[in-house]
């Protein structure tokens, strides 16, 4: 039997993988990388049958780099999942809070966890490349005078005890992440649809642009933008709206939004996704 | 005679600085400091008359960290200005090319001069925290087999060599710098105003807002979105557009705005920023 073959950015225990296992209740192959562009790539050169991207942060807004590879390159999204990000205190097996000296993480999610990092003493904190990567560099050096800030992914995926969980400040830390994929599939059931397009820069514009969503009851949920590389302060729309392209309205809309854009292209449609919580 | 005091981030030499030049024609005292929070910061406090922030690079987008501290701290724009990125090869006085073994600056440049890059030979290119700090490090240290990319203006304030200049591989790429202040000043010529606004989040709300622009023949520069701190996908909305607050069509749109938002604030109303080159 041959397993489907998902890519990730990350190590092992990484938020995004997180994100995977929420994509495919079968078993999959999962394949970490360095980069998100390594992602892209590994899947366009079908490596892997999908790949899992983080798209935006509740707290921290869009990941714009991968909107900006999802231009690059010509995969489509087939899926969308919302994870809640927890934050856990992980340590070696038999290693208690009083033994830390030493607290590693990403400094993202130091940032995040400040509160509960004030109220312990004599601890020092220092910054990691990644969660996960913090995570198994306190198994693998066998440390037991240091704990990891990680996922309880990370927990599972190096057999650590998790001390304390939920150690982030701010509970509403939601991250949004889309599965890609060479081969396309349009979804019709609670679908959205993203899009990404350029107009000519002519005053009016971007109105008449979303005026072919609102004119049909279409609602909106993001708008994103970015520069076009070569036309300063020139700019591509990425949109998000509900529906599939199978929808009439949403085929008179894109039809209609053909005719005043000079460049359109689809991302996909795919079944809005659903919130999990570890 | 007291000389006003302008904040900016990086080291003397910074890309900052020199658009801090470009906004005065008389002599200022200048405060190089760490972050751009501290920027805000100093600012405030009055510790800084203005304050000089980059919002938006051709390449590589906005500087989201700054749309957000744009909305924490209650300062006005009051300038703009466009900096063209010019990029130098730097050395202390009497180093040829050839005696360069490393070259030493922030990844973004380096990564901007890669065609450069490639084709000198038996050279290590080093990773440095900023562009004006790695010129500043091989004058220093005395180098004299290391180079540094930075701007002309770091080769000016550490009195280092210019061996080439505009090495850059992309050469539209602009840095689009703004003057921030405590003090309230309201440009009428030429001018374009910068608004941040929050809807309800019912089907149509942008394009409502987007409308009473539209309606009014005003033409919008620029949209960006961040998220809302504790409502995940919700979103407040940044705007530039033509005119100022004080032209009765603008004064209208933001009367017509504020019945159908939230929340609104006006960052200020300023002459559109020329574009200075090197």
């Amino acid at each position: 039997m041959k397993y489907p073959v998902v890519a990730f950015q990350g190590e092992y225990g990484a938020f995004s993988e997180q994100a995977a296992n929420g994509f495919f209740s079968r078993p999959v192959k999962k394949i970490p990388l360095k980069s998100f562009e390594e992602v892209f790539e590994c899947v366009h050169r079908k490596k892997a049958d999908f790949g899992v991207i983080p798209i935006e942060n509740s707290l921290y807004g869009s990941v714009h780099q991968n909107y900006d590879l999802l231009e690059k390159y010509h995969l489509h999204i087939i899926g969308e999942i919302k994870l809640r990000v927890v934050h856990a205190l992980l340590v070696n097996k038999g290693v208690t809070l009083q033994q830390v000296k030493y607290i590693y993480s990403h400094p993202q999610a130091l940032g995040q966890c400040k509160d509960f990092l004030s109220r312990l003493n004599h601890v020092e904190v220092i910054a990691a490349y990644d969660t996960a990567g913090a995570a198994k560099a306190i198994k693998e050096d066998r440390r037991d005078d240091a704990a990891a800030i990680a996922s309880l992914e990370a927990a599972r995926a190096y057999g650590l005890k998790v001390l304390r969980r939920g150690i982030e400040s701010n509970h509403e830390n939601y991250t949004r992440f889309l599965l890609i994929s060479k081969k396309k599939r349009v979804a019709t059931k609670h679908a959205k649809t993203s899009i990404i397009f350029s107009m000519e820069n002519v005053p009016g514009a971007l109105f008449r642009a979303l005026s072919v969503f609102a004119l049909r009851d279409i609602d909106l949920y993001k708008i994103e933008s970015r520069p076009i590389i070569g036309k300063p302060w020139e700019y591509l729309f990425y949109l998000d709206f509900q529906g599939s392209i199978k929808d009439e309205p949403c085929r008179n809309a894109i039809a209609h939004l053909r005719e005043i854009t000079t460049y359109l292209k689809i991302l996909g449609s795919y079944q809005t996704g659903k919130t999990m919580t570890q």
